[in-house]
């Protein structure tokens, strides 16, 4: 028993192997006896103790030392042949075959993934608060809407997605964010970024986009062969009359509030893209990212309402519930639908069934609402906090963006920017610097600034990262030149790192 | 009361309304006052009954007449004015903004959409029986799932897709399909042609393919910028061996039972396909799509599990529990991993996190296992059935590639193919001719035939749906030169549709 039969200097085609004990196989594990036989000599070879080329005892032999049927045996072999792991020929019996490759656990690793600095507090803008899914009112919404689903919605569905969904959330946005649509004029996509993927393969022409926006969103586009042209942003939102001459077929905006510098297009502005629209025959494309949660004041509704023809509405799923869930819709003028569709192919690659009826469901039973009203006073408490400690402590650091949605842009001197991201870091802080927001080709100057979000972090962390965060930003000019023991104009070119 | 204080014939910048009861303004609804008022007044504007360039009537007014404060008429006119619908000028007054089209309901229908031939009995190949989606158990498993995952499961995730997911895998796949892999090297994605997509990113060179294959997964490869080239396709599954000299760096194969003719990769063509791809650097793409379908003996395990290096195995739940589920996934290759997910975004797309931990429940829980078996039997009973008719009423048919999965292939005589297709509709069967399947650059000689998926129909229709099949079948050659009182030779090239 101490004999391993099998020795890997052993020449393939070497002397059959002795008993089946000498295999050192082991029968367990689940299933019928064939099946363990099967596992324990694929584990035999994988291992490298059964090397290609070794020749298995024949099935008789094996059949006594293991106490199991001879036909159990065979069948195993069988399998195993057919499987590829063993090779017969007549007349030469089963070995091992030569290209089963000995592959241990240790080398069925995936590639090592880089290891950042450890995160301790996430401030990093665009997503909400994972742990306050609310998953009770979710669990009991799927279960209504499983029960009630008819047996089609389990096959091969719409392209455009659940006629539930379309039908709840043509009610919804009419009501909530005024927007004017119908049922097949909307497409269930998995989130913005798939929304604006889809209209980059049906538009032509350039995108012109905000100077200041996700770099994420633009590289989408390039991707789907659409070039980006920047529109200026300032404190009404884009520059609508600078589309004049780009080119631009169609134009991507955050009218309800911009991204991330956060002010709402002024209604001169949302007025003018439409009269654009219309005279060019362009498409606006509405990014309602965050509309849901507005803080001082009601929601201004969606552009959408003033020309379902001309313009595309995306929202989604992702910050007023879990970016998880990968659930948008886009509400598309009728003539663009087709196209759309073709574009998203009919077969593949729309949302899972069980959360679009889900979602239908968690909105027509009023969960939506009630989770919505929850979740804009725990972030305005946020909003509150932030703005409070950094009255308080940091006083020469203007706040802004923050009338609504999950995140705030702090303003920073001029280049101190890459300084106050180091200093963060430090402090274990995520977060967002400003510039590279701003588009490549922006003849805009750039702004230095943070770009924080709130919804992350647990309610029980916000204060601690609050904390963090006015550490790491930097003093004051009057503390500045203090600190350095001379006078300096207040706005010289500075660090705003300690040493 | 019965004069309209608008006249559409009026010009803009005409007189001021009246009073706020001429405006018909019904106050109802949901919501507060001032949100009441705004419905109406979009509503009054969307009907046309308020043009654009109205003037409205001043606050004062209008509040008298509703029987509101003033304040709400200022506030809703201020919000129209900023969502665009209105206009506001120094001096001037409010009015109906130009650019506020009316819309009515019945012009926000979406495109009308293509009406097919009504349809009675669905025997398109690739989808199982929807009517069987283990519905309760999928809602215990969610629930379970959904209560006991971490919060960051809501959060931006993995782009690999959920560890618990990918853990289960390893090791069902491991125990059923004999696939050998860590969680690291598994990528969730929403189905085949997601996964397939991602591949024709990463993959460099044409990629061969089987003669007979799905064309939709063509197209993918070629969207992607993949030639595609093929192998024909004989009882032994793709010849390998021509392979060589066709540049193919990837090659996509159906080992476990060839889509759609029906066969297993005969076992020297699995040691065949593994060689080529260590000795070329290729790749082999392993569609699984039913591995877990065979009703005769127990199913031949994966190709993967023969060389993890150098085989993407690729698996979904489309066809074990329902294509809505969008939910699949890729077995890497270590060296692959990164690249895939570069390919694959690391923002978005992935599928949504409730029915990856659902799925995670349900096999480890068990209830994949009985789900499987339960439906083995249901539709090897149908395959039994579907055998046990075209016996008995269409003899001189061949049936082919039923011992697994839930299509089978009727071979037909020559030229025969597009006749019984046009009798196949007009009785109300939905299924696909042989000859879309072949690869266009094929040297094969077409063949004639109907692929018919079994799985589709609930069981109390499958019936009947088996009795308008065989009235859509051609005559036996015999029965059909009888029928035109002639004799001809019996592989005449001939119409297979009645008269």
């Amino acid at each position: 028993m101490q004999r391993s039969w099998v020795n890997s200097e052993e020449a393939p085609g070497s002397e059959p192997a002795g008993t089946g004990s000498d295999l050192h196989l082991e029968l367990r594990g689940e299933g019928s006896l064939r099946n363990q036989l099967m596992q324990a000599l694929r584990a035999a070879i994988d291992s490298g103790r059964l090397t290609p080329g070794t020749r298995l005892p024949p099935y008789r032999s094996l059949s006594v030392d293991l106490g199991i049927a001879r036909n159990t045996v065979a069948d195993a072999y069988a399998e195993l042949v057919e499987e590829g792991w063993l090779a017969a020929r007549q007349g030469a019996g089963t070995r091992v075959a030569r290209r089963a490759v000995p592959l241990g656990p240790e080398r069925l690793r995936g590639p090592a993934r880089p290891t950042h600095r450890r995160t301790v507090h996430d401030l990093m803008p665009t997503s909400p608060d994972a742990s306050a899914f609310p998953r009770t009112a979710w669990i009991a919404a799927t279960r209504r809407a499983l029960a009630a689903a008819p047996h089609d919605a389990f096959g091969v569905g719409d392209p455009r997605g659940r006629i539930e969904l379309r039908r709840t959330l043509t009610e919804y946005l009419a009501r909530v964010r005024g927007v004017r649509t119908a049922p097949d004029r909307i497409v269930v996509c998995s989130g913005f970024a798939h929304g604006l993927e889809l209209l980059g393969k049906v538009l032509t022409g350039p995108v012109a986009v905000e100077s200041y926006g996700l770099s994420f969103h633009r590289e989408v586009l390039e991707r789907a062969g659409r070039a980006t042209v920047p529109l200026t942003v300032d404190s009404g939102g884009a520059r609508i009359e600078e589309l004049t001459g780009t080119g631009a077929r169609a134009v991507l905006l955050t009218p309800a509030h911009q991204f991330p510098t956060g002010g709402p297009l002024h209604p001169e502005r949302r007025a003018a893209v439409v009269d654009w629209a219309r005279a060019t025959g362009g498409i606006l494309i509405e990014d309602d990212y965050d509309g849901e949660f507005r803080y001082d004041r009601r929601p201004v509704g969606a552009v959408q309402g003033l020309d379902p023809e001309r313009i595309v509405y995306i929202g989604s799923a992702s910050k007023s519930l879990s970016p998880a869930l990968r659930l948008g819709w886009m509400v598309l003028p009728g003539w663009m639908v087709d196209e759309v569709l073709e574009a998203k192919g009919t077969r593949e690659m729309w949302s899972g069934v069980t959360d679009q009826l889900t979602l239908a469901e968690f909105i027509g039973s009023g969960a939506y609402d009630r989770h919505l009203r929850r979740m804009r006073l725990v972030y305005r408490r946020r909003r509150d906090l932030l703005a409070a400690r950094l009255a308080e402590q940091a006083p020469h650091i203007r706040v802004s963006g923050v009338a609504a949605g999950l995140h705030a842009v702090l303003e920073l001197p001029k280049d101190t920017e890459e300084a106050a991201l180091r200093a963060a870091r430090r402090q274990g802080l995520a977060l967002d610097g400003l510039r590279p927001y701003l588009h490549p080709d922006s003849s805009m100057t750039p702004r230095d600034g943070l770009v924080l979000g709130y919804g992350t972090p647990p309610d029980h962390a916000f204060s601690a990262a609050l904390e963090a965060l006015c550490l790491a930003l930097p003093d004051p000019p009057q503390k500045e030149r203090e600190r350095k023991g001379r006078q300096e104009p207040p706005r010289r070119r500075g660090g705003a790192e300690s040493p």
